[in-house]
Parts: C-alpha cells; sequence; structure tokens
C-alpha cells in the first residue's frame, strides 16, 4: 500500500469528473440523484472514444521494473466441461492479454487437456466432475474435495470469472455454487457470465447483495434476469431506470447488459459505452468481456486501495472492459471483415 | 576434447578479466577476498549490457560443419504433472531455442500427451507417477522402474532442469529425490526451480556440496531458503553478504537471486545482472530462464573443457541465461508492451 503521489491524485480527479461531476448528465432517469454518464454519445461534455479510453488508462497500473509476479493480477475462470472448451480458454486467455500475470481455469477432467492444449500460458485445473461420472453415494464427499481444492488457490486470486462454458449439470452447478459462496467469505470479486448466469437466476442470493459481483447478461440472459427479479418484461423504453432497479433489485449488484450500446449500472448510476466495435457476431466475444472486466476491475480496486478512494471498481471495469472489447473488435474487422473470429479479436487486444 | 586455439584462448583471456581481474569491485563485501562483478551497473570498469553480452557470447560454441547432433547440448526437464504442463514446455523449448540439439521433458503419464501437443521438438517422457494413481504396495517398484527408466538416459545429458511445473504430489517428489542422487552420481549439472526449490528447501543434502547444482529461487523461494539455512530472515541491506553466505552455507551451491537485478552467487564472488528487460510479470519467464540457464552452463563446462580450465562454469550460464533472458524480454517487450506473454519472449530469445 503506497500513499498519494501526483499521479493517484490526478487519476481520482479525472474519474470523479467523469463518475458524477457537473459533467454528469441525468437522463431518462427519475431519481435526480443518479448519475448517468452517457459515455461515446458525446453529450454533457463527455466526447466520443477518448473519455472511455481515458478511464481505461486511468485504472491501468503502471509497469516498472520493481514489480513483481502477480501484481498485475491473478484471475481464475470457473469453467469448461466435456462440451465447451473454448469459452473459458477465451475468458482466461484475454485476461492474460489485458496483462493479467497469471490465469487459472478450474474445469472439468475432461476438458482440462484440451484447454491446455490451447496455450502453455494458462494454468488449468481438471477438479471439477458432471454428474454421470461421480456415483450418488460420493457426491457428498466429491464436493468436499471439489472445495478443499480451490480453497488452496481462493484468496490469491484478484477475481474469478464464473460461466464460460460451465455447461448446465447439476452436480456441477452445485460444485459452483460452493465456490461462488467461498469466494464470497473471501471477498473475492466475481464476473458471472453465460452458464453462470443461468444458475445464479435461478438462485439470486448466491450474488444478492454481493457489491463485488458483476453480472454480463446478453440479451436473453438479461430478459430472465428480469422477470425473475422485477416480475415482469423487459421494458425498452424504460430501459435505464429498469436497468437501475434490476442492479438495486438485486441490492447492489452490478450489471452490464450487452447490446448496441452496453449499459452498466450498479444501482445508483448507469453509465453506457457505445464507441464502435464490429458488426461481426461471432461466438465468443462475451468471454473476451468477462475476462477483461476481471482484470479491469481487479485494477481499479488496486488503484482505489493505492489512493484510498473508491469510485465503485466494477463499475470501472465494466466500462473499460467493454471498451477495449469493442476497440480490438473494430481493429480485427478492419483486416479481417466477415472472416473475423474469437481469436483475431484477442490478438488486438494489446494494440491500445 | 580439442587442444588449445587462439579462439579459446582469446575467450580466457576476456573471461579471466570478467571474474576477478583489475577491473573486479570489492563492493558491499565484508571479505576482501570475494569477488564481486557490478555487471551492468556501469560501475568498476565494466560497462553495461556489453561485457554480459560478451561473456554470453565467449561460452557459446561455434557453429560448423563438422559438428553433429548433440554436441550443442542434450538438456532435460523434470517436471509436469496433471496441474502443471505450461511450465515444463517453456523451460524445455527455451533450451532448444537458445541453441540445444535436443531436449527432453520427463513428466507424468497425464501431462506428457499435452506438452507433447504443443511441440513436435521436444522428446516426452511419460514416466512419472502421482500419489494416486499408483496403490502403497506398488510404489516401491514404480519408483525403482522410474529410476531404471531415466537412468537410461541420465549420461547423455548435459543439465538436468528439475522443477517446472513439478507440482508438490509426495510420491512424485520422491521420485525426483532418487533422479537428483542419480544425477549427483553421474556428475550431470543440476538447475532447480518452482517446486523443485520446495523439494530442495526441505531437504538440503540433495544439492549440499555439489558444485553443479543451481538453484534460482524468486523472491518467496529465496526467503524459504535463508529461513531455512541460515536460520534467519532475509535482510536485504546485508543483501551481497547474505547471498554468498547462503551458497557458502549450502557447500558452494550457485544462487541465482531474481529479481529487480538478478544476483548470483558460488559461496565465492557474487555478480549482479541488470541489464534492463521488461517490465512485464507474467508468469512462465522463470521457465525461460531455468532452461536457458541449463544450455549456457553445459557451454561454459564445454569451454572450460576444451581449454582444460573452469572459471565456474555455474555462475557463467547463471550470468548468460539472466542476460538472454532479460534481453528477449525487452525485445518483445517492443512490439507487444503490455500483452506480451512468455512465448512472445521465447519468440525473441534468438534475436542476440
Amino acid at each position: 500500500m503506497v500513499g498519494y503521489s501526483a499521479a493517484v491524485i490526478r487519476r481520482q480527479q479525472f474519474l470523479i469528473r467523469c463518475l458524477g461531476g457537473n459533467n454528469s448528465v441525468n437522463k431518462n432517469l427519475h431519481n435526480s440523484s443518479l448519475r448517468m454518464i452517457p459515455l461515446g454519445s458525446g453529450a454533457g461534455g463527455l466526447t466520443l472514444e477518448s473519455d472511455v479510453i481515458n478511464i481505461l488508462r486511468s485504472i491501468t497500473p503502471s509497469l516498472g521494473p520493481a514489480r513483481h509476479k502477480g501484481q498485475a493480477g491473478k484471475i481464475a475462470v470457473v469453467g469448461g466441461c466435456r462440451e465447451y472448451t473454448g469459452a473459458p480458454y477465451f475468458s482466461a486467455i484475454s485476461a492474460l492479454k489485458i496483462g493479467a500475470d497469471l490465469s487459472h481455469v478450474f474445469c472439468t477432467k475432461d476438458a482440462a487437456p484440451v484447454i491446455k492444449g490451447y496455450s502453455p500460458e494458462l494454468i488449468v485445473h481438471p477438479i471439477l466432475e458432471e454428474s454421470d461420472s461421480v456415483r450418488d453415494e460420493f457426491k457428498r464427499s466429491t464436493l468436499a474435495k471439489v472445495i478443499a481444492e480451490i480453497d488452496k488457490w481462493m484468496e490469491r486470486f484478484d477475481c474469478l470469472v464464473v460461466g464460460p462454458g460451465l455447461g448446465r449439470d447439476p452436480f456441477l452447478l452445485d460444485c459452483v455454487s460452493e465456490i461462488m459462496k467461498h469466494a464470497r467469505e473471501s471477498k473475492v470479486p466475481i464476473v458471472v457470465d453465460g452458464d453462470g448466469l443461468f444458475l445464479v437466476t435461478n438462485c439470486l442470493d448466491l450474488v444478492r447483495d454481493y457489491h463485488l459481483a458483476v453480472l454480463t447478461p446478453n440479451i436473453n440472459e438479461y430478459k430472465r434476469l428480469v422477470q425473475k427479479v422485477l416480475n415482469c418484461e423487459v421494458n425498452d423504453q424504460e430501459g435505464t431506470q429498469q436497468l437501475l432497479s434490476l442492479a438495486k433489485g438485486l441490492g447492489g449488484v452490478t450489471i452490464l447488459r450487452k447490446g448496441e450500446s452496453d449499459y452498466i449500472s450498479n444501482g445508483e448510476e448507469v453509465s453506457a459505452v457505445n464507441i464502435f466495435g464490429s458488426p461481426r457476431r461471432c461466438g465468443g466475444q462475451g468471454d473476451i468481456l468477462s475476462g477483461s472486466v476481471a482484470v479491469f476491475l481487479s485494477w481499479a480496486r488496486q488503484c482505489a486501495a493505492e489512493g484510498g478512494w473508491s469510485p465503485s471498481p466494477t463499475i470501472l471495469g465494466c466500462i473499460s472492459g467493454s471498451a477495449i472489447l469493442r476497440k480490438a473488435a473494430s481493429l480485427a474487422f478492419v483486416n479481417k471483415r466477415r472472416s473475423t473470429l474469437t481469436s483475431d479479436i484477442i490478438e488486438c487486444l494489446g494494440q491500445r
């Protein structure tokens, strides 16, 4: 922990300006205490892309010779089963490409050799089990073993991503529920995507009131969340207000609603990121996003800890993750056009 | 074995000059008979990068049409288990990229197909076993089988790297202890890193008094070694003296203490390498280092054998390994910046 430095103070001033100063615009909001950051819209004194990129830069830690391995982030992805192996790889490798030092994957035994094979850069733990590989009488002891294994690591992680390629096997989801409970106890932030959102939507208590949880639903996942939490249908006329209500209804969980523009809320403010990305919608981009949000959220927390000040690291993490994915997708599209694949976008994550 | 040649004499003269001639500086040392080589510091008449690179060049064997496969080095990495596969791959492939002719990996049965899959260049032996894959009554015979298998190869190796991705399974570590004993009997140098250091710290006799052993601890591994050998805490005010005491306390084992600068000692002298590397701290760079030190140490021994003269090949191997990693990391960083991964650095090992 270091004291205030000129750089930290500059960061703070910039972020305070973005997050609710005179430049903020209360638009489409009924509660005037809520803040709206129309990032990328050109309104409210904040200009396009540059503001989002400035937020991203403000929370990105400086690199220096005195730093040691792990300080730039240790991320873990919980996902990967017999059926899905690409998603956890995309999420975990994106975290490294953004700048994390270590990226782990916790997956099933079947999935591990395949995910390891994609890249020697990842640390892949084959610890999860699906229902048909464990007899009923051994489920309890197997669950205990899974938890003991992940608990060895838990406190070292700066953020957990739960869901990429998780599948919906009931026993596997039981294990993951327990993992999430342990992460909460250890105050490790959790980014939930994909089948993790299926799990959470069916058991909202897993994230309710946890301010270090981020959900990143796509259009359908968002619809199910709204139905479950607000007991109504999605209403795009009142989109911002509904997002606020949803985040508030979950007790201050941060929600990144993916779409043409990404909207982000923790129940107190709404931000929008709509810098141009790519029109290509190949599968896997959500996994890049979850890995990216995990890293930026960790950095924003680190930045807050250094300055002793915290302007919602989950919001800053979401804004930055969304921005970097859009930027990388647009760069990849310039070269690859309709042939752009998720791997092409990942290769562009470093071009800032 | 060839006789003295003009090139060999030039090498000797250069190395003698570096290793203790009038240019050497006794700094931070209480014992004036000890030699300090402030490589890269610009002090004591030795200039930056160029001296380290000259040492590296001095021990690098010339290439020629008359040479045959194996003469430039045969390296073996002992590591790779169910959990870790990237680390032994990074170490073994780095050895090849530096210029070794053959690079073997001895790992568990689970790890072998994955490591083989990373590259067809490596020779991967799936001979190790973890506790839960061998019943207690078969452990003795399994250990004997493992040793018989590795003994077939042992005398062909110029250097063994023990530890990358080894894990901490008790039976596996028992096997590796035996492998180390056999390597010592065959006078094969051993570079110990990662979980190999965990093993050695708990059983110092594995390396004690073995002048062909090199330990490459990071900050935490160094701390545990100091506590175990010197029975005290790390004291950075007396860092050089403590490193000397540690190496001496182990009977002349060479220690490469990794950090912002790398410090190297065999209990008689201390060298420092602090040429600029990269501020990126992604996991896996230690594996490049262990593979690199193994090759340069072999070359330094070869060079000494050719000239009938030996100015601590372990020290020269460490200086060169440290230098080449730093150089490659800095080259990779120029292109990839914060997105640099260990694989990117390995790609730059050949650019000297």
